[in-house]
């Protein structure tokens, strides 16, 4: 059976740095343009040159790249030819292959925004469009507010895609700009556009989140016959974001009707790397990967009630939609109150601790994350913390060095210029292989500003471990989570430590005290030692 | 015209809890159930009592709410009557008016999973429902994996759910467990189960968000005929989250065909408060709310496009689907100040500060709170803060004491009996008329236990204030809140305090820097300040 091709067009450059606080540089730019081209996507759209100098910047140093590159920019004003209008020029000048430029379809805009009759808007569009064909270029138009224009103006939102179809532009992409239409209404309309003459190969949707329907806007688009999608990774974007290509990607490829019907530019190999093509787009705009995203998630396969865990560990199936793998993604039994044996040495076997169902041993285990949670320790992120617990009460944990004492200090003062300033310093001792060793450490980052007592703690902890120094030498600490909890009677501080190392490898960490510092400190530890033991440290 | 009656249940406190990391106390509980109740849910699920201490002392001390109070469970075993079976046992004792319990309807899970015959497991749904009537409770059935059930074997799901209609449960709920299914399936599947004899006023919606559509999955359900969703706060709940009830609620109660064709619980007014009951459940949390969050995220009306901006000075409704207030929203334009300054005023004059439309001082607060809020400063909740911060630029603040210095020491050591314990001792010094007093203090609660180095640095402070002692006698700090976020180039530490004193007044106050100790300190000294401003301490 021949599925029919469905083309993926990427705006995350372009749409997804309207989002408020992003602005990315070329170098960024350049490292998104590779995760898009490794995806598979058909089409990347770099940005709005002339607008923006980064955008201008990037066309000029992408080069070649597998997807079509698509430079977006708006229709010609009125009053003047599209030749002759500078803004079209600047993105002409920059010599993609495709062009896309957004104009209105909605007569009320027409008239509010712009100003100008519909006659004057339907000849900007025509113009615009023909004017790019015959420079031999893709062209691309975006109907900007198109479903509420059909909504409020049928004849006219037609008129407006039809002069760009007339025109020669190879896509009409219908936009539903302010996010608020739902999936019937937006169905409906482009079967509409369908039935007014334009055939659905060539019309895209492009769609917005704020109801939380970009994804099913996407897809009902799709199944009324458009057959290019626009969208982002993460669903970054203006406001509530646009769709997500991050999950449209594993739907169009993994569910039916979809699998059968339709081929994309992306393979199932591909859709390997799509947890990694999400976690760049993070990693370059430094935010925490969203835990429950779809598909790629590290909540996404993440089962915690007893029943599920239990049903999981007879056959993965029962509670998994996908294979997580499919995605690069896996699969998580978080410990909690509510696990029980089978959810625990499903959990043991994942950190390679095999333990036989009835061992004595999985109910003091259990019972000791029981009251590890009483006194307010989590373990369902903290897995590193988990395997430490399971591997003392297994009799499988190396004494790898013992911490005798420590002491930090916060001092706030002025300074000689009469600044006030503040500086952490920690004293650590620890005994290792019956040596004692005592280390002292400061706080201050690149910048000379105190980074605090936890900072002067690590640096402290880490500086001299002796014979594990050059194991825990490629550690860091990448993100540091505190949260006020009940421990018992009383309040404690909860600290939830992320690290990483040179191998890539990422781990948490949990402690708890009343003490923020001391609850930190215990975290630290815990860190270094799977650290240890994972590097087959020896005693 | 009449609407049909749609019924809105929540499960926050029971699906939510699924969620990993989540673990709510039972005071948690209770301020959600008054968040759920003031919006107007239906129903509130509140646990499984007998499954979790929490949940069964959640029961005793809820008393009587306007909601619906269901209490979640699971069918009878096999090889045991309905009566004799201890669990189902201590989900009716918790004496709720409504009981939901959960049952199979996939012949895969029946055999999989539980081991039994479909036979079985049928009587098993028959005979818990039939049970629970008896008791004269309102029954609900939680269809579990109905929708892929019902694609692999549909006589056996409708077996199931028949079973539960015939028992008299009130509700059959169609779930879709592994959040696999998109919205023509769950349309196309809910059209059958009513032709098959249930109708659609006894039909129940619970879907989850594994590929984006819970939201989608829901209305699909309701156009279908079903007249109950079931969701949550923020769409928490197991992996990817359950159906989101702050998104479905203002898209039932303001978009078409819902707006004209159903009535819900919640009215227009209750939904002007959608925004801070979302915020509820991200303070219970700890977590920091999601800006893109539809309707209610700080950037869902968010305009930083300058065409966009330009049209909606215009005119709002040309790139807003929903007027932002509706849903006690508002709108953020970066690029124009003009509306800044109105709300400024709005928010100085209810701290008693009348400032006249134009005053220069307007646009330099406004210019202070920028460059704070870029160093990882955040007003919205620390009121206290942002009057200091006024006043400041007012000229209206007194100085009524200087801190000089200050040091915090906290060590861990061993005790004489052998025992590691951890110990923090602060010293700070002020000038208070001229005068310099040098405090120290020592950290330990009514039970001995270090308390850390934050309590020691407030006890140092309260210590001795001189004339201003007797006006902070009576604060005592009521929460403290750590958060990790931006400040510029790095990371850096937000701590929120929140003080009550004995008039029963409760104020925040927010401090930043990448030394936690150094911003816990200044958000101890704002509060202090705060409060001498409001006793009208004198210099």
């Amino acid at each position: 059976m021949t599925r029919e091709r469905l083309y993926l067009y990427d705006t995350t450059l372009r749409d997804g740095q309207q989002t408020q606080g992003v602005q990315f540089s070329t170098t960024e730019k350049l490292r998104i343009t590779q995760v898009l081209s490794d995806l598979g996507v058909d089409y990347i759209e770099g940005g709005w040159p002339g607008a923006n100098p980064t955008d201008s910047e990037y066309f000029e140093t992408v080069g070649q790249i597998a997807p079509t590159l698509a430079a977006f920019g708006m229709t010609k004003r009125a009053g003047r030819s599209a030749e002759n209008d500078d803004v079209l020029a600047a993105v002409l000048n920059a010599g993609t292959p495709a062009v896309c430029i957004v104009g209105k379809s909605h007569a009320f805009h027409v008239s509010t925004a712009l100003g100008i009759s519909n006659d004057e808007n339907t000849e900007n569009i025509r113009a615009s469009i023909a004017h790019i064909v015959d420079q031999g270029r893709e062209a691309l138009f975006d109907a900007e507010h198109f479903f509420d224009g059909y909504k409020s103006d049928p004849d006219y939102a037609l008129e407006a895609v039809h002069a760009a179809h007339a025109a020669g532009a190879r896509w009409i992409v219908l936009c539903d700009t302010n996010g608020g239409s739902l999936p019937e209404e937006v169905g409906h309309i482009t079967r509409a556009v369908i039935a007014s003459g334009i055939p659905g190969d060539r019309l895209g949707i492009h769609t917005h989140n704020d109801t939380e329907h970009a994804v099913a806007n996407s897809l009902a688009a799709v199944s009324a016959g458009a057959r290019q999608i626009q969208g982002t990774l993460n669903g970054l974007g203006e406001r509530c974001g646009n769709a997500n290509l991050i999950t449209l990607i594993p739907t169009l490829l993994l569910k039916e009707p979809y699998a059968s019907a339709y081929e994309t530019g992306v393979t199932l190999d591909a859709l390997k790397g799509l947890k990694a093509a999400s976690r760049v787009l993070d990693d370059v705009l430094n935010r925490v990967p969203a835990k429950q995203a779809a598909y790629i998630g590290s909540s996404a396969f993440a089962h915690k009630a007893g029943l599920h865990a239990s049903a999981i560990a007879k056959n993965p199936a029962t509670y998994e939609h996908i294979d997580p793998a499919l995605v690069g993604n896996s699969r998580i039994i978080p410990m909690s109150n509510q696990a029980g044996q089978s959810n625990l040495r499903e959990r043991l076997l994942r950190a390679g601790l095999e333990v036989a169902p009835g061992d004595a041993r999985l109910a003091r285990i259990l019972d000791r994350i029981k009251e590890q949670e009483a006194r307010g320790y989590s373990y369902d992120t903290a897995q590193a913390s988990f395997e430490l617990l399971a591997r003392r009460e297994l009799g499988l944990l190396p004494d790898f060095f013992e911490v005798k004492r420590y002491r930090v200090t916060v001092e706030r003062r002025r300074n000689k210029r009469g600044r006030m300033v503040s500086l952490s310093e920690a004293v650590v001792v620890v005994k290792i292989d019956g040596r004692k060793v005592l280390n002292v450490s400061e706080s201050q980052g690149e910048d000379g500003r105190d980074r605090g007592p936890v900072n002067a703690l690590s640096r402290a902890l880490a500086k001299d471990l002796g014979p594990y120094q050059h194991i825990i030498d490629d550690m860091r600490l990448v993100d540091f989570k505190v949260r006020i909890t009940d421990g018992g009677t009383e309040a404690v501080t909860r600290v939830i430590i992320d690290s990483a190392d040179a191998a890539g490898r990422t781990w948490s960490t949990v402690g708890v005290s009343a003490n923020i510092v001391d609850a930190s400190f215990d975290a630290l530890l815990d860190a270094i030692n799977w650290k240890l033991l994972r590097d087959g440290a020896e005693v």
